[in-house]
């Protein structure tokens, strides 16, 4: 007799979201690369962009170590008003050029209903922060965008609440939704947060939409990360994001928690083989351009 | 000898919401109004608009029981996309004609920087949710208008987030910020969230700005109100938020934990004795005009 | 039409701690005192026992400013072997001579099956700490104890499980049992502990016992004790356990939220008022003995 | 130039614990087992001992399937006193047959500090439960036994506390000792507790313990256990602990989240995988004798 599968999880909403519409995993594509299929994708890059050698640097950098998809934040919620708020549309240029020398998609940080245009014109995959998570005008905003999103965990919301996130994009029309478990908040005071893996097989069971893991902020020290890249993987996600600096003591945010260029490429070999381990491959990096 | 003052609290970057600037309470006037004084202000209403007849009736209910302020959303931020997302701007317009009928002022929420200018039209007070603490572009939007603003904390946000939240409003040029204390998220499953009232010394410790308690949503039951009312008032807060509905059993949302007009009313006269107890009393009501 | 109750709490197991069985309150009566009745108990004294000079001096400060029954710790369940452990018999003694000196009942820590039957000899109430609150081969001893038991939340106890481990002790026959919420562990840093005043009025709904509040490992700041202790009895407590050093600065243990004996007696001042503004009083302190 | 280690714990009570007092990892033999070195052990059983026919078909299966120790209740700390608390020394005597009969040496909790010395003659590993990992009175009295001691995480214990009740242990004079991480408890609804899988690289970084990793109580659900299993592999742990139960729709406790053996046989093939994509093994079973 077959055990029964119980989720005591509110599904009634998810009339988009939910696995009881769409039985087939949802696969994003963008030009050759497929996130949520079989193979593993590895976005990686700065917390922020800071400048055109920065980022030209590390990206050719994670390219060849494997990366698929290069992050970097041009607009930063930070919590003091007074710290580095990204350079803006600068930022924006930048991404693009990086994107256009190295071949690598990018992924970066929308903030406000106001800029989800200018940020669609440069970005290849819109990305809501775990601080605009339950910003439900903000949403709606993505969801009127013809680029894929990806949504990070609140960092105290429940699992349900974050596919509604999703279902609230989806609901405006932009089917293309990426989730990113990216730690919670809890009591322990040693890691900057609480990386929650058993949000991925429960997302999973739940959707049909592809689900990343950052373990970056899931952890905030930047030799928890390898280790923890791997269990995502092995815990089933199809992805990870990965903070990257080329000098992370000169970080102008997040450097306890970036990798160098050298760490994440030791990081990328081990990666490889757990996802061999789980029957999956780390998705081929984009054609070198240069 | 003196025992020594700790508090585990980094406010090197509260430039203007931290004491250290300002050793005076901010006051907060409107109309012959004052917010963060000797008197204790009681913000009540029902969560969402949702009619005129349903406002009015409210309206002139809780003032003839003492309320000081109405409160009312037009905009509301659901968990769900389907769920009930307010009245909008026929919302805003209800809230002042109940305005100036009953004489209360009125608070509302805004959800998205584009909607600013338009809600400042019609609100007295902007409320920021809890969802949106953490919505950086809002509240540097909101540090922009001339009216004053009402920041809920957010339900994972510790008290050092929740002041910088204060100083992103204050660094963009508006001064008028009031705290609310909501309930913050925790492990306990028997209550909607759980009231913080610890927060109300250590923020009155490191801040000069007034701060109220809503207990409606930080308890989740509307027979646990008057006695965290109660107690938020024993506890040092400079007035309660509390959602009354003439219907709870209708209410299209948190009907739970909406008192009924009489609740509220026998609610005031306890809420009355706790603050003569502790030095303080219940602002006098707005002259009726009807 | 009357508002619904709802309480979402499995009460199916408390056959004898729930509401169902006793419908009114139980008073637990030591001596001439009452707890759980009109009157607001006030347990006073040092966190840990150190010496017959600091118990005496401390013990008749605070009954001098109408403290009712004295605390303080002769085994200790300190996190770290090598911190002081208690003075063990030798502190239960000190505690006996301590009452008959000052006239109040004492009440003090048990933390091991093996000690129930010493401690009960010379203790009035025996205390089961937030670290044992789980601790059911414990909970079973006391309850064949005939000695008054006070519980403490665990530090990640629910209310369920709370009301589950007095049922643990009035199913092995003791019916004796106050219950002590002394704050659960949140994210927030600044705090000790995040006091959860919602569980009084929720533990009043469930249950017929006395339920305590103890500010002081609620906080973990002398200075926000008195008006934490205040919120306590407005919201609806039986009484308040206080951390009173006579020279904070010093004390072996807990010296940060421990009041002085001066700071002691402010907080009685304001307290009464308040007790007196939800209908209740102080109980009036033991019979001066010196 | 190296990146710099950070973490941020306090490690100056550590003197046993802590590495740097033994570089090296602690290995800790039971027979010819060897738990800590390159060798992943998996550790399986019911929740309860129930019956003999219950723990032999148990053992012999998932010894067929690879486990290499048996694990089992016979006292259980369950919420309710009105629970099953299990076969008492009936059960112990259970397990030491089930253990003579398959070879699996066998783990079993014990609860009382009177019952250390009991529980001892028959298990081959003394195990504090989460319940008790406070309970500083046991935390001693097994730090007398000569049997290994294995230690489940506190649901809302630190990191620092975690280590800080293996240093009790080892203070009194047991240095076997072997750390289990098993969830903590959060705000997320949808699983039982959260499996804190950032804890593994920082104990390891902190202590030459070993540690194991619990999918069961760490989700809750039997479905969720193989990839959180093999999560526990990736991310570094020296092994797993799983409850499985023939009949889990019967069993006494914990059938929600148990794997049928069939289940299990499944979980061990994917297991050995991610074992040798981090260069380790799977143990050997024990020798069968039956």
């Amino acid at each position: 007799m077959a055990q029964i599968y119980k989720v005591n999880v509110n599904t009634s909403a998810l009339k988009k979201a939910g696995r009881d519409t769409y039985k087939e995993n949802t696969v994003i594509q963008i030009g050759d690369l497929k996130i949520g299929g079989s193979d593993v994708v590895v976005i990686a890059g700065p917390c922020a962009v800071e400048s055109k050698e920065q980022m030209l640097t590390t990206a050719q950098a994670v390219r060849d170590s494997g990366a698929t998809i290069l992050r970097g934040g041009a607009f930063k919620p930070r919590s003091s008003p007074y710290s580095f708020q990204g350079l803006e549309e600068e930022g924006l240029k930048i991404l693009r050029l990086t994107s256009q020398i190295t071949g690598l998609p990018v992924i970066t940080e929308v903030m406000d209903t106001r800029q989800v245009e200018l940020v669609s014109e440069y970005a290849d995959i819109l990305q809501i922060g775990s601080r605009n998570m339950h910003n439900m005008a903000l949403l709606k905003e993505v969801g009127k965008s013809s680029k894929p999103v990806m949504i990070k965990r609140g960092m105290a919301a429940t699992i349900e609440e974050f596919l509604l996130a999703a279902e609230y994009v989806m609901a405006n029309g932009n089917e293309q939704v990426i989730l990113c478990e990216r730690g919670i908040r809890t009591f322990e005071p040693s890691t900057r947060n609480t990386l929650d893996l058993n949000a991925i097989p429960m997302i999973k069971q739940l959707t049909h939409l592809p689900v990343i893991v950052d373990p970056s902020h899931g952890t905030g020290h930047w030799w928890m990360v390898p280790p923890l890249a791997n269990a995502a993987i092995a815990v089933g996600a199809d992805g990870v994001m990965i903070e990257v600096h080329y000098k992370p003591e000169e970080a102008l945010s997040d450097g306890d928690q970036s990798l160098t260029p050298e760490g994440f490429n030791e990081m990328m070999e081990g990666l490889n083989k757990v996802a061999l381990a789980v029957g999956k491959k780390i998705a081929s990096p984009a054609m070198s351009l240069v």
